[in-house]
């Protein structure tokens, strides 16, 4: 049966949705030899409007190139939270960043609240790269991407202090997932989320 | 009437069309201020396989975001320009690399087939910017988003030597781009395809 994996990453502008998605959409394609359609939209807006990146990975030919269910949906806010939560697949997963998502509403999905930018904070010094410890966690936890496809695809596209940085940041947030599948850490307030349906 | 341009960029594996995309789409909305869709295609293929971006550029809300008929091609190698040279709108424009497409066949657009890489390699020492190059042409000829915006997308998301070298490049592109809107330059193969309809 063909696998088609499809992972929605939303937040604002200036959070890196879209440089995640580029990095997990390379790591999938030139490194793991996967078919990819990456979308992104960009709202007519300056920094801080809505900014969204879909992902879609197959090892067949995709056809339909539009993620309608996401698989994952990593939400850095509460806005792309409240607008994304309701369109996933039965046994999808939410990552959201724990600092600027409450709230939440029922539905049948699992949500990982995770203090992304806490832990960028720790691993790097600064906060900017929840981005890559979300793209870590993403495949330490869901193995979508293994991270050292997300290493090498980050390393042909950065360089310099950068580089370094979302390195750091990609293997703390790898971790963290790795820990999480095998139930050593779960944040307060995972939960399953109700059926309401 | 509302606004709506749509460009396809198109090569292989390393050439950069997807780099191009992103800084093409990144000055239109961040820079500018218009909506943007953005799709890009990786083939299940290593480095040389077929890679397309798609650009759409609207002041208005973009509700179908898949590109049908372009506005402006860019086809950096034979595949790209076989494939795609047909799906132009009336009016379009091509822009080819003219050391790998030849064999033109007729169409209802302008072609022109310009030395992107011979232009990188005498503004920056090498070929590898091509692509920056055609985005320079592509806002100096038909000024779908200013040079001032293209710098500013790609300082963003670039940093050290290859910034350098590619804003180089970029400026070489606007300058040829602006010489040929002025009829000053006429690359030798410069044409208007025929219309066989």
């Amino acid at each position: 049966m063909s696998y088609r994996y499809e992972v929605r990453l939303a937040g604002e502008g200036g959070q890196g949705v879209v440089t995640a998605g580029l990095i997990l959409a390379e790591a999938a394609s030139v490194h793991e030899g996967k078919n990819v359609v990456m979308t992104q939209t960009y709202a007519a807006q300056q920094r801080g409007g809505p900014a969204r990146a879909e992902v879609i990975i197959s090892d067949d030919q995709i056809d339909y190139p539009k993620v309608a269910e996401a698989d994952l949906l990593l939400a850095l806010n509460q806005d792309a939270y409240d607008r994304y939560h309701h369109q996933m697949k039965r046994d999808g997963v939410i990552i959201v960043e724990s600092s600027r998502v409450g709230g939440e509403q029922a539905d049948r999905v699992m949500v990982h609240k995770i203090p992304l930018e806490e832990i960028s904070c720790q691993a790097t010094g600064a906060g900017i790269s929840a981005n890559f410890v979300a793209l870590g966690v993403i495949s330490g936890l869901k193995g979508i991407v293994s991270a050292v496809s997300l290493r090498a695809a980050l390393k042909a596209r950065e360089s310099g202090t950068v580089r370094t940085r979302n390195l750091k940041a990609l293997s703390a947030g790898f971790l963290v997932g790795r820990h999480m599948k095998k139930g050593k850490i779960a944040f307060p307030v995972e939960f399953r989320q109700e059926i309401d349906g």
